[in-house]
């Protein structure tokens, strides 16, 4: 089945103890896509300026992505900058330019509107909540979020919690929603804000499932280099919510086939700047490393 | 087989925001030796003082532990306090009373010094060697050790490591004694002072394998309410070393069911303070949570 994505097309500007990169291809939309895309047709909600290269996105479109709700705007594309630290746990935003972003209306395509998977990337919980009452009848609901919503628009963000199925968020920002110290305390006081599933993101450590008492703990790849952490967040939801489209049922088995691919995808996407990575790897790849992935948990 | 621990037996006051206890049984041995005699016997080395509790340790007695290598001194019980903090994953040292421990000089029994499987539990490098030395023929050296001893004492600990097969360590530990970031060319640069095996403890993130590019990740007990994490290690250590022992042959497949033994024994170690829980549980207890820990990263 097919999936939609609300989210950003940017241009980022990044430097890690690995390299540097100026005005390259980034964004939440742009990089859930690029594992998505792997999997199932994706299609895109989002807005850029008069400044973007659309050649960079042309690897996309080979793999079916859809970019009929990519808006023009007059205007410069949404641009991040960031610096990470020596350990990659730690960021410092340099820049947040929203530019052509600040004014984004989401208007979906007609033919948009009857998909059934569903990704709300990380932008305003008002902006979520207006491309999902434009969904006819969405099978699924995603959605990601980030501190700068849960402590500003709390109750924007409550308000479309309340539509969602599966909410994807990192350990600290659990913490921030519930209130709570305990990570599995708290996931129980999200559980009943709306969504029925959490998938908690933990870094190097791995995440987490999380619904009705049941727990699935997949690990991370043990990498000894990462190149560039951006972006790894939306590439995780694009294996998932992907991996999810394809198998067309959710359910426990498939739930913890995605997290494992989401991480698969996520791997992959830190090993070098911008969606450089991901541009390169195919099936067989991916394939390989989630067997990978699996084998490291295996006990018999 | 049997397993010989060295370590200490202490007397603990904690405090933690579920309550207090003062002069609680407590010590690296005592933990180890109520886990790891679930799965076989246990001969204890460490010393204690003149006001030590014995009707304490009769349980352990019960469960096969041998305690003639517990010296009796003059003077008063190894004694530490300490508190922790809300979110449980930091703790303030109170006090450190070392008392007779201070003079330790451990002497083997005859009968323990054929003893196969040896866990050295975190005390000074010197008095592992000390103890390493008049083992005939050991099977398998398990050491435990801390960022004390990595600071204060690092020669007398890489002389120690050179004799050992496997080293149990916790995340922050690693770091300090490779000076490396990333855990896993941390746990590269380990390897090569000695130990084949790497088991890395990262408490509420669970629990990793490492030897010669293999991982294995352990998932951590889900605990929305821990009472008290002291003696969480040692406990790992016992049911690590214990099921070991037990299985009588070290391969792949029997390390990392020891993981999970060890993750299961320390999680029902934290759920009361001292010895409480680890002095109630049983063997089906052990087992249907040693299930559950497997459920809990199984993909089909």
């Amino acid at each position: 089945m097919s999936v939609l994505v609300v989210g950003s097309v940017a241009l980022d500007s990044v430097e890690t103890p690995h390299g540097k990169v100026d005005d390259a291809l980034g964004g939440s939309a742009t990089f859930f896509s690029a594992a998505a895309s792997h999997f199932t047709d994706v299609s895109v909600v989002a807005v850029v300026g008069d400044d973007f290269p659309f050649q960079e996105i042309e690897f996309l479109k080979k793999r079916s992505v859809n970019f009929d709700g990519l808006v023009q705007k007059p205007g410069k594309t949404f641009r991040w900058g960031g610096k990470y630290l020596s350990d990659m746990n730690q960021r410092e935003t340099l820049f947040t330019h929203l530019n052509v972003f600040e004014e984004f209306d989401p208007e979906l395509p007609e033919k948009y509107k009857s998909i059934p998977y569903i990704f709300l990337a990380n932008i305003h919980p008002q902006l979520q909540l207006k491309v999902l009452n434009q969904i006819q009848n969405p099978k699924l609901v995603v959605l990601d979020t980030m501190n700068f919503w849960i402590e500003g628009t709390p109750d924007a963000l409550i308000e479309v919690l309340k539509k969602v199925n599966i909410l994807i968020i990192n350990d600290s920002e659990v913490r921030l929603l519930s209130g709570e110290n305990n990570i599995f305390s708290g996931a129980k006081k999200i559980l009943e804000m709306g969504p029925n599933i959490l998938v908690v993101k933990k870094g190097e450590h791995g995440a987490l499932l999380i619904s009705n008492g049941s727990y699935f703990w997949a690990p991370a790849f043990p990498l000894e280099k990462l190149q560039d952490p951006t972006g790894a967040g939306d590439t995780f939801a694009g294996g998932f919510v992907g991996y999810l489209a394809k198998s067309g049922y959710v359910c426990d088995k498939n739930l913890r086939r995605a997290v494992i691919y989401g991480s698969t995808l996520a791997s992959f996407c830190v090993e070098k700047f911008s969606l450089d990575r991901l541009k390169e790897i195919n099936k067989n790849e991916i394939d390989e490393r989630y067997q990978q992935f699996i084998n490291m948990t295996k006990v018999e």
